[in-house]
């Protein structure tokens, strides 16, 4: 059956394409995208005769989805590889937070471009950010040509007035950000944590996201430590808290989930709250480890981040991916746990899910914005090639993305970035991490 | 201090030094290299007016000694990804073994060859293997310039005839084989493990490695459900029962080691068997993790290993230093639990030394074999460098590898295999695959 497309701005043709809304792959496949978006995807002999503004013969390649990063903290590129091997709490304390009291927005800047560059040349497309000056992403989003769904943190720690301050800046940002950047800056509202912000601030920030209709992005059930204290003072864990709340009605951003009881777990399927499980940082401070299977059986929608790079260290969905997957057949012990389809699942569609842009990303289909990543199967860590899911989720690292096109831009051909100079990307965020080390709080 | 050395075959220079005896690391360093062995380690300021046959600019680089990955079955690559998310025994019995008992010594021979291309261009120069058709890896070896420590597998399961050949087969291998390739190639006896041998087989094993002077390589306490079998049989556990043979006197390398007893910890301890720790393996397949810790307290020599890329699915030893020191972290619930370096060292000094090849590999000093890979630190995702170990062990991945000298010999260069035609070895182990399966048994 031939296809009525007569043009195109960008055909990509001759791959295997996995559009990710089924199981089903197509063979010597093609994308056509026109104004932004995928007009076509399809059998390559069913575009004849189309003219296309640019075609890239992708033989070799697979296509898929843009990867989403559901929970990160971009601008931490600054931090990667200070302070290893702490515990969370000593690693927040002694480190990391005395190093955010003296960060300013130009720091911020320096770090969130590395980290798009990053991000970019591993694949990913879209990421999901809570972190402070928060509009200095929205230009190193602007800038890179990736989509973002960012949010400027709340936190009180016990200080009235500062809850007030960055509440009143997460809500200056929502408003004046959403729709950034040709409308690849999307916004919500991140209160840090339920043990960081008091109940008042809390169901003030759910009144407000509501009213602004956007979501809420928060930290949950990350340590056992946080939640013995936390219980201490509450009386109740941080999941029957928030539910008391009435937090959970609305869309919710929730990463990590980690100490749960079943009836936590309960509550987040009943009001469809949206999981982030963050293997490689959860291994890597000692926590324990989300039982992600049992969230997935109850029909919770679980996606995946890498967290900030200063406790991963890399912004590398397919490492996560791979971590993501093993992880949970070793708590689990049983390897037919997590397939390395529904991986992949997590870290595109169900991802786009979590972030409220189902409609408009996270798989291939007509219609949808054309954020499209190509990977390099030529290589010899791929091969033989018996299965490509096996082949992205347990043996594709970031470094094979070839090709990543977002909104129908291609922002990386042949692993050459377009819209950043790399060299000048990774100067600047060096000269601003040992400014920031050297300067006097 | 100027140097004594007036020319060299091979001058590395500018790079960072990490010459990994200890922790101490040179800056703005150089190695020079002569009949494969290497004749200096330092600053570079100290070697004026040397001449070399070959300089290599490493600004940008770090210089580390060559990887090694103490435990696989390279010619596996043939089975990547086939079979996958299923238990161990289900893995083995209905695909692995149905495949091996129809392989060639030809289709050994080109998964090797993959493997050996994958091993160079992920920083790997030595591996240790076990399997069937083993010179047809030994000539992989020979042909691609690595270093191995090769096998050929023993397996009674029962049949005493099997055994008898496979027995045979071992020690012709190992006899034959031993300094083979300008003696890049030792040799050790393998059998398979403690439930796949008998006692008798396995005494004779002993002796004859004793009488030969070379290592024994086995798989041991893998799996919890296997234990539980041979415990039914033998009425102890496989170290105990080894222990009984005299099995570990002499050199061991004993890959997996999860399923321990304190008491079976303390038999490893006092005889000094060299542990390999095969981190993404073992959780790929729903295992318990094996207590590193625990092994390394006793001081227990440990080592890392990828295993077979059919359950992997790598041979990238970058993943596995990575998920090794993680899922430790996550064992202990201890972020402080194996440091970046020591698990650098146990991918090269301590990996070295489980070979029984720590007096000529593993570290850069003067006097060893000169099997150096240099790591470009220019990537995103390595930047910016606070923690030299950190970023190797948490940040790099094997395709950051720029350059693999094995005895003084640069195998690859800028990324480029000097000894391999890429392609056609990938093309080859395609067909061989295609093939095998499509082969009547």
């Amino acid at each position: 059956m031939g296809s009525v497309l007569e043009r195109a701005d960008l055909l990509i043709r001759g791959c295997v394409v996995l559009p990710m809304k089924t199981m089903d792959l197509i063979e010597n496949g093609a994308i056509a995208v026109e104004d932004g978006r995928i007009t076509f995807v399809g059998k390559s002999s069913s575009l004849c005769g189309i003219k296309a503004e640019k075609t890239i013969d992708a033989r070799g390649k697979v296509a898929l989805p843009g990867l989403v990063n559901c929970h990160t903290h971009v601008a931490m590129t600054l931090f990667r590889g200070l302070a290893e091997d702490k515990p969370l709490d000593v690693w927040l304390r002694e480190v990391i937070w005395p190093l955010e009291a003296k960060l300013t927005s130009e720091d911020v800047y320096a770090g969130a471009l590395l980290g798009c560059l990053e991000m970019l040349k591993s694949g990913t497309t879209c990421f999901a950010d809570m972190y402070f000056y928060e509009r200095a992403v929205a230009e190193a989003v602007r800038e890179s040509g990736i989509r973002g769904v960012l949010a400027e943190g709340i936190i009180e720690a016990g200080n009235l007035e500062l809850g007030e301050k960055t509440f009143n800046n997460s809500v200056i940002f929502a408003e004046s950000f959403d729709g950034y950047a040709e409308g690849r800056v999307s916004t919500m509202l991140a209160p840090h944590a339920a043990y960081s912000c008091g109940p008042e601030l809390l169901r003030r920030v759910k009144r407000k996201a509501s009213e602004l209709g956007v979501g809420v992005h928060i930290h949950l059930a990350e340590s056992a430590e946080l939640f013995r204290k936390f219980e201490g003072v509450y009386g109740c864990g941080e999941v029957e808290f928030l539910h008391k709340l009435g937090f959970f009605d609305g869309h919710v951003l929730a990463a990590h989930c980690i100490d749960l009881s079943e009836s936590d777990r309960r509550v987040l399927a009943e009001h469809g709250v949206n999981v982030v499980h963050v293997p490689v940082a959860n291994m890597k401070l000692g926590l324990n480890a989300a039982r992600i299977k049992a969230l997935v059986d109850l029909g919770v929608n679980v996606a995946l981040g890498t967290d900030g790079p200063a406790s991963n260290n890399t912004l590398d969905m397919f490492e996560t991916m791979k971590f993501a997957a093993l992880l949970q057949k070793h708590v689990y012990r049983n390897p037919g746990v997590l397939s390395a389809y529904q991986v992949l699942r997590m870290a595109t569609l169900d991802g786009a899910k979590a972030l409220g842009l189902d409609g408009i990303i996270g798989s291939l289909e007509v219609g949808k914005k054309a954020d499209i990543v190509l990977v390099d199967l030529s290589k010899p860590h791929l091969k033989p090639l018996h299965d490509i899911y096996a082949a992205l989720v347990y043996s594709t690292r970031g470094s094979d993305v070839d090709t990543v096109i977002v909104d129908g831009r291609v922002l990386m051909e042949n692993r050459k970035v377009q819209t950043l100079d790399e060299e000048s990307v990774i100067e600047k965020a060096e000269r601003h991490a040992a400014d920031l080390l050297a300067r006097k709080p």
